[in-house]
């Protein structure tokens, strides 16, 4: 280990870092160190290298757990501004730990970074080595809250796993620390006793005293205008808070405040730190001398073309954009070239995509762009000539100006008026000077969802571009942008013998990447893919199912350049566990895909896909490592629960806090369970499916307090489902616990129980009747306890479980706050049911529902499900002639009645007959509805009343003159209305 | 610089050290980093090298002293156990940092190390490149008040100072710290961010309470037996009270009660880490194999022996212990040969000593014992013999045991009685038998004033020996102690090519440590520094005054075994500074020869003296530059204090806590003022006197808020005349400033003036009255505020000031306790009379003064002029006859009357002559003496007495029946009592 220390030490050194020591005092990591976190503010330039013991409360183990440490070995780099070529030094590095880069699989995985306490983020990656994160990659983008410029690269080893990879141990312990000293023997104490200190015996109240102690001296620092001290005292109050929260004394209210109250601290102090570092005139200089914009030459000229090609070199894209980038580039070409002319039906595109490249080749293009004749306006025809026929002088002058004879001039006609004109031939350019026009604003334009700076002024997207090819045959596009210039270089694998490769052109763009063992087709890959997976599968009897695992598929195939499907195993033992929770490590954490069996059954074997060829035996061994140490994590906690009855777990819940005004999650199952019992009184169940929701109930969020839930969140409900069922409760019950969670995001399963669904809905009514009585609503862009998906969750259930049916929006908001701790105004009552339509009336547009439809319902949203269904009705109604009389009629009723006007009415007052018309259809269709009638019902009723209507309005004046007789008349039309009114708003169908 | 921490890692990993990460913590030193601390505690072998960014806040400077910084660079060595040739791998470490070893001047200087905080210390050495302090070199003894075992050895590098020196810079600043960076720019804001916070910004009341819940946290985990947090907490705790010193906000009390609660937990915290790392199962093993014990030779016979050469090699000695040491190994070596018999009138003895070795050479050594008879007492005469003169059964049993013939039985006289006995021959051993058993005691037998032990047990000794070199003639005398094995084998310079070398014979020792540039002789080369130093002053016309130097001369004697002077030079304008500045910083840091010129005024010169040859110019400038920084640091403070006036430098005292009980040094200054003027009033000063005193007491003590004498507290007192008299105070005023502050220790000279006399009575007097009214009397060990040197001092005063004499030490304290902020009682007054009359007692007895005749005068104690002249009187007297009967006579009455016995009488009672007579008597001798004889005066006076009292006892029946005339006889005897009382302890008198 110190071997590697030294290495890592030596390697930067000699790369011109300067070489720092870790912070005196405890950090959760190198970067909050200052020689991280305040250098990369402002113009001077830092290159930095050093160790860092990073402490994590939270992370304590008691030295148990074989991969995690409450303190782990960083090794921090930074390099300012970012130099280019990074990934390349990056890798260097590894090779002079040993590494055997040829031999194994290192893959620049997307993990962007956020640290909202530091009011800092990038892009970047976790680095993987054979499936094992090993490093963080990250291109800082913003710290203290002020956008860096110039950008650091920041390097983040994690020596630990470093270590346990290259000496091939399986626990942290038996690293060999130094020679004849293993790491547990030199620091198995400290991680223990520390371990202790965190979890079991810090003291809260003493621990909160030094929060508000580091508080306050950061706080006087700064108004004396000392960034260095106030930095520490920040990283001491940042300590203080994780030892409290790792102790589990910090609530969701509270996290919030205290996260807030150090990133205010942390932004005062960057800014602070730049406006120092300039009154001492940037002692380390100025980076911002930016690397010379490249120059372009001149283009090409040809009589003939055939083929283009433009690759745009990026560093290792996020999946999810590669495919949308080459599509946005495509389009954005064909256009350009569209315009220009230069397409004919001949011409076709194809785009190829990789992590590092996106590619877009053109067949058939034109040499050059048409020829075209440009009209230039001259004066008047009238002024143009005069009674003789002769050129006037203003002709004349026009003629010299363009630089053409009189006798050129002709008549002309733009907009309808008549001049004196010139019609100019202009001459097509060639397709290399109209490409080399349009591909700058292509490069330039790029964007992604999340977007990045760099050492490149004016370029803004996913990850760095870092180089451009553009061929037109074989002949090169000349361009530039920022510091790059197009040509003919393409590059390959960073491990190859050449790196950087001349392409001859543009037709041979694929044969030479494939040469060199790049797949840039995406299809192809993911063919290699599943074809690859299967046959190794095949080989242990089992299978893939590449359809289901279609989005998994999809993120490898944009995860690699070649893709080499690697088959691995793990010990059958972990087959014991539930299956969830394998594959979603396996998808989720490595991307692996799993291998089954006859039957669907989980086999013990799983395949990866490396990232061009390797090692095999290497890269199985490292990845079987990897997955064998986070299944031995989920099987100890696994273990640790089932040591224990779900009551037992139960007690976990009053020691995590909701929020400070709302109690522990104890006091919220305790809620839950009352509002649970209320609804079911409002429902019709059998005693079977009540006695089904009181245990389940009595049990409500239970595995929340569970190891592995803890560990792996998405695992709730699953997890209590599993360890219900271990515990020999009914199987209504275990499924009822696990359906309380769901759903757990849009277009997830339902509950299928009734039991279920009532506590699914209790859980949502519970939190957002809660956090609306205290005034915790979400804002714009911060929504911490995930109101929107509860509310999105309630509505699903209450219109889609139908026995959910009768329960109303506003009924279950009333019964949850009969439950609450805190008063729940009817205002926050109202709020949280206007909240909760507002979903809806999203769900219904997002599922294609046309926006007059939407509105129409809306009235209804307090039952979702009955929303829900007239919807559907009245989007079907809505072609029908019929059902338009019946809305025009309708509205022109709405349209005379003030929304005050009574709907009462003597029909003594009648003068006219319409009147008594319309008064006996009402009478007739009144008797004829149901209390609450679905859209199709009324309207067949209702039709009966759309010729009175009409003739009403035909034949008699509404508002009359005598008051009396206007109130009648306006009587009668609001009975109409309020008959109408429950059903739909009728005024929104446009 | 960072490539010398990367050097100094590579050298120590190469030899098995673990590289260790510094503290994540601020630590005042590499030391209190657990890797040291409590990693030197217990069995396990431990080998750790790590850097230490070190943070001191007293040390904050803002970043303008070249030489000091809040935080600096310590890299730090842990070679446990120690591994016998640390020193030697260190110098290893020098070479690869790029020292010349042969060019430079190195050295090992006493200094040992301790540790209140921590309950740790050690002894060792400041190791001096050119005679800067590079290294703290030390043998860990204790730790945490547990004694160590194994001892470690831990080397300190400085790595600022050692980098200036390389880089040849003379500010840190300058420092070049990675390739185009400097010190300053990387770190010079934090510098002066992180003075400001220690100095200025730094909230007291917030780090009060960090300390109170630090030591609150420590003790918790000491509870919760969990050494690791808990030393962790130690760490923060003891921050905490660093940076409340450096805000100054921590007086003598307080100071004195947060060391010992540090101290206290520390203890605890390395106890419990003992407890834990032995129910670990001591994890790293057990160092506690011990090197083999060597196996010694038979020793060689001879039949003529003539010179034996005894050398003991040392680690470099305390130049204290060197000749003390070699005195005592020549006496234990003289008795040891004497009680053989070894020695004739011819032997002679010659001892030498260098830092390194102690050498004793025997010469005209007889080759063996001479023989001896010894007596075997056998049965008594008189049953040896029957009657018939045969032997008895009894006899030729005895012969028989003792294997004699009974023939060989002869008559023997043991203690008087007459017995059959034996006389046996013993043949005398050889020499180098007798040397072989003697010498392994001197060995183990040697001790030293502060003593260490190491890895090698059973020996302990204020460095540890390292070899033994034996020789009688040309033959090995072998023997063994621990791990040392006696041979011919002696070292050189540790920098010679080859540092052993193999002795031929005994006498050619000297020799041939000569060829290797050793000179043994001390006599030999303080000539040599003497003349060599003279003649390097000569060259620039100046002497050095050997003889006044007498004292820093035989240190260098004693710290160097190839004395080789070089001439260094300063700038003139430092000459501008108070002499004494620059010769206590000459002295005293450097032990440099300062260079005189005529008058004996100062030169800008100075003479050092390396340990062998050097390159010169090297070593010139190295010394040179260090004594520049150091008067450059003396020029800075010497310049800010002449800023301001005496008053305003005055008002600094108020900043400084006295105790928390007794106040600022402000308040001090004005009680000692006050009382000044109380004592004044007592003495026959003249006017001119009392507005001296006055104005000097407006003064007292200014000086301590002055810069100067805050960083060399030495000066206190000097720097109070220096500045007085450059702010136009009268000489008189800056005489009394100066002289309060005498004397500093026994044998300094008193104030010459009254008004100093004055002050410095009434400094010490306000001192112990004070302190003894908070019941803050010195403990055996520790007496933090100095109160027995201020009781000295006090006593010399009033002793031998003859203006002073009228002030007797009760009456000060009562005086002072005047002025006190507190009440003084009567019992602490009492307590503190008592405390200053045992510092006369031991002062009288240190003068060789007979114990009898101490106790005698201590009656007298409290003037202790008077005590003093009594003591020298009574010693004078003890011999004449007379002033004898004058003693038996008045012991007699003093025998007979009870202490209680009233001192009245009635003449009219007499009834003996002798009664009358003595009543004559006595009433003659009273109306004689004045009020406060001398012994002398008494003594004449009295003798007249002495007749009349042997004659009253002879004749007069003191205790008669009759109660009225016992009475009135024991009230005449009670009168001369008191009369004599006064003069004299006459009972204590033998």
């Amino acid at each position: 280990m110190q071997d590697a220390l030294i290495r890592l030490t030596d390697y930067w050194a000699g790369r011109g870092c300067l070489v720092a020591q870790p912070m005196n005092t405890e950090v959760g990591a190198g970067t909050l160190n200052p020689a991280t976190a305040l250098r990369v503010l402002g113009p001077e330039p830092w290159r930095v290298a050093y160790v860092e013991p990073s402490v994590r409360p939270d992370d304590s183990r008691y030295g148990d757990n074989p991969n995690r440490l409450q303190t782990h070995t960083q090794f921090q780099v930074i390099l300012k501004p970012e130099p280019g070529d990074a990934q390349e030094q990056y890798l260097g590095s590894l090779a002079a730990l040993g590494v055997d880069l040829r031999a194994h699989d290192v893959r620049f995985v997307e993990d962007d970074w956020a640290s909202p306490a530091l009011g800092a983020w990038g892009l970047g990656w976790e680095v993987w080595l054979d499936g094992l994160e090993i490093t963080q990659f990250t291109y800082f983008q913003q710290s203290g809250g002020l956008t860096l410029d110039p950008v650091s690269v920041e390097i983040t080893y994690g020596m630990e796993r470093i270590l346990m990879a290259l000496q091939g141990v399986s626990h942290f312990k038996d690293i060999a620390y130094a020679p004849g000293v293993t790491y547990g023997e030199a620091f198995g104490q400290a991680e223990y006793e520390m371990s202790r200190y965190y979890l079991d015996d810090a003291d809260i109240a003493t621990n909160r005293e030094l929060f508000e102690a580091y508080a306050a001296e950061a706080r006087r620092m700064l108004d004396a205008r000392l960034p260095v001290p106030a930095h520490s005292y920040v990283l001491k109050c940042s300590h203080a808070f994780n030892v409290l929260d790792a102790r589990g004394a910090i609530g969701t209210t509270e996290r919030a405040r205290a996260f807030a109250r150090m990133r205010g601290l942390a932004h005062e102090v960057a800014a602070l730190w730049v406006e120092r570092r300039a009154e001492l005139g940037h002692p380390l200089g100025d980076a911002a001398a930016r690397p010379a914009a490249a120059a372009a030459g001149a283009p090409p000229d040809a009589s003939s073309a055939g083929t283009f090609a433009l690759e745009i070199g990026v560093e290792e894209l996020p999946p999810g954009e590669v495919a949308r980038t080459a599509d946005h580039v495509a389009e954005r070409l064909r256009d350009g070239l569209a315009a220009a002319g230069l397409l004919t039906d001949a011409s076709s595109l194809e785009t190829c995509a990789t992590p590092r490249r996106i590619i877009v080749l053109v067949h058939g293009l034109e040499a050059r762009e048409p020829d075209t004749e440009q009209v230039v306006k001259g004066p008047r025809l009238a002024a143009a000539y005069d009674a003789s026929g002769e050129p006037t002088r203003a002709l004349r002058g026009f003629a010299q100006g363009q630089g053409v004879a009189v006798s050129d001039v002709q008549r002309v006609t733009v907009s309808g008026g008549e001049y004196a004109g010139y019609v100019r031939k202009v001459v097509g350019r060639p397709a290399a000077e109209v490409l080399a026009a349009l591909l700058p604003d292509i490069v330039t334009g790029l964007r992604a969802g999340k977007n990045m700076r760099w050492n490149a002024p004016g370029l803004s997207f996913a990850r760095p571009i870092r180089w451009l090819l553009a061929l037109l045959d074989e002949r090169e596009v000349p361009f530039t942008v920022a510091d790059l210039a197009a040509g003919r270089s393409t590059r390959v694998h960073r491990t190859s013998d050449s790196p950087r490769v001349d392409v001859p052109d543009a037709a041979s763009l694929v044969g030479v990447l494939r040469g060199h063992g790049i797949e840039p087709v995406p299809s192809r890959r993911r063919t290699r893919v599943a074809e690859d997976a299967a046959a190794l599968a095949r080989s242990h009897d089992g299978t893939v199912d590449v359809a289901a695992e279609h989005a998994l598929v999809e993120e490898i195939v944009n995860l690699v350049e070649e893709p080499v499907a690697v088959l691995g195993s793990f010990d059958g033992k972990y087959l014991e566990l539930p299956e969830e929770i394998l594959t979603t490590v396996m998808r989720k954490h490595q991307r692996y895909l799993p291998v089954r069996g006859p039957s669907n059954r989980l086999l013990p074997h799983f395949v990866t896909v490396a990232n061009g060829e390797c090692d095999h035996d290497a890269v199985r061994a490292g990845n079987e490592a990897v997955l064998r140490a986070r299944y031995e994590d989920a099987s100890f906690f696994f273990r640790q629960d089932l040591r224990r009855t779900p009551e037992q777990i139960k007690e976990g819940l009053g020691r995590l806090t909701f929020t400070e005004r709302l109690g522990s999650m104890a006091d919220r199952s305790s809620r839950i369970a009352a509002l649970a019992a209320d609804l079911a009184g409002r429902l019709d169940l059998t005693a079977q499916e009540r006695a089904t929701l009181a245990r389940a109930a009595a049990l409500a969020k239970f595995d929340l307090a569970s190891s592995m839930v803890i560990e792996l969140p998405s695992l709730a409900g699953t997890m209590a489902r599993e360890y219900a069922r271990r515990a020999g409760e009914a199987e209504g019950v275990a499924l009822a616990l696990h359906e309380m969670e769901l759903p757990r995001s849009a277009g997830d399963a339902l509950p299928a129980t009734v039991a279920g669904a009532v506590l699914a809905a209790a859980d949502r009514l519970d939190l957002l009747t809660g956090l609306f009585a205290v005034g915790s609503a979400p804002t714009g862009s911060s929504d911490p306890f995930g109101m929107r998906r509860a509310a999105l969750a309630l509505t699903a259930i209450l219109r889609d479980v139908p026995r959910l049916a009768p329960v109303t929006v506003g009924d279950g908001l009333a019964l949850a706050a009969r439950h609450q701790p805190v008063t729940a105004a009817p205002d926050a009552l109202a709020e949280a049911e206007r909240f909760i339509a507002r979903r809806l009336e999203q769900n219904l547009l997002d599922e294609g529902r046309a926006v007059n439809v939407v509105r129409a319902v809306l009235p209804l949203a307090g039952a979702p499900a009955h929303a829900a269904r007239a919807a559907g009705d009245l989007a079907e109604l809505l072609g029908s002639p019929r059902f338009e009389r019946l809305t025009t009629a309708l509205q022109r009723v709405l349209r005379i009645v003030p929304d005050a006007a009574g709907a009462g009415y003597d029909p003594a007052l009648f003068t006219e007959r319409a009147e008594g018309d319309l008064h006996e259809a009402f009478t007739r269709v009144k008797a004829e509805l149901t209390a609450r009638p679905s859209v199709p019902e009324f309207a067949t009723a209702a039709s009966a009343l759309v010729a009175p209507i009409d003739a009403y309005f035909d034949d008699v004046m509404v508002m009359d003159e005598d008051p009396g007789v206007r109130a009648n008349r306006l009587g009668l039309l609001a009975a109409i209305r309020d008959l109408a009114a429950p059903v739909l708003d009728w005024r929104e169908i446009a």
